[in-house]
């Protein structure tokens, strides 16, 4: 008897770097984006995050906003890639960030 | 009536890069590491993963492994930084990487 494959999931983690010049406001106008960004279905775990107080030297907390959504699959996160929501981010809010930096990572968890 | 707010997670995210002369019996052995990690009491939930196919200009696929862990609490963390296995983790398995980037990111799940 074989013990089956623990299932992947895929996580999409993204880091918002805005602009040195942002305002409070400005932050703001981002963070409400990716409140939307939320509503997209089939997302399985959504975070909002900003730079906890740790502080070592391999930390990065030069990001403003740290963006992480788990999906069941590959094809769910391309439904969500391809969502009219996700495109509205993008046109809306995508002046407000300066760099982003992706990481899509598939894997069991635990 | 006020609505409480949301619970804050935090997110503990690690990028480890091997070193380009890395064997697959190298990183293997670095897997076997993060597996270890996982057994440290206090994760809400751990992944291990490895770049997924996406491959757009800001998505960094350079990466070995992916170490995503969710927490409860600050305090939480701090205590899977200072348990022994993640000592263990590190006095074994340092050797199998070349660089680590680290998010540590507080904030609500939806």
């Amino acid at each position: 008897m074989t013990t089956p494959a623990p299932s992947e999931v895929f996580v999409h983690h993204v880091l918002f770097y805005t602009h040195a010049a942002a305002s409070a406001a400005d932050r703001a106008q981002l963070l409400e984006g990716l409140q939307q960004l939320q509503r997209i279905p089939g997302i399985q775990l959504a975070h909002i995050g900003t730079p906890a107080a740790t502080d070592r030297t391999v930390i990065d907390r030069t990001y403003t906003y740290s963006w992480l959504c788990l999906f069941a699959s590959a094809a769910d996160e391309l439904h969500y890639q391809q969502h009219p929501l996700h495109d509205d981010f993008r046109s809306r809010y995508a002046r407000y960030w300066e760099k982003v930096v992706i990481y899509d990572a598939v894997g069991p968890t635990s």
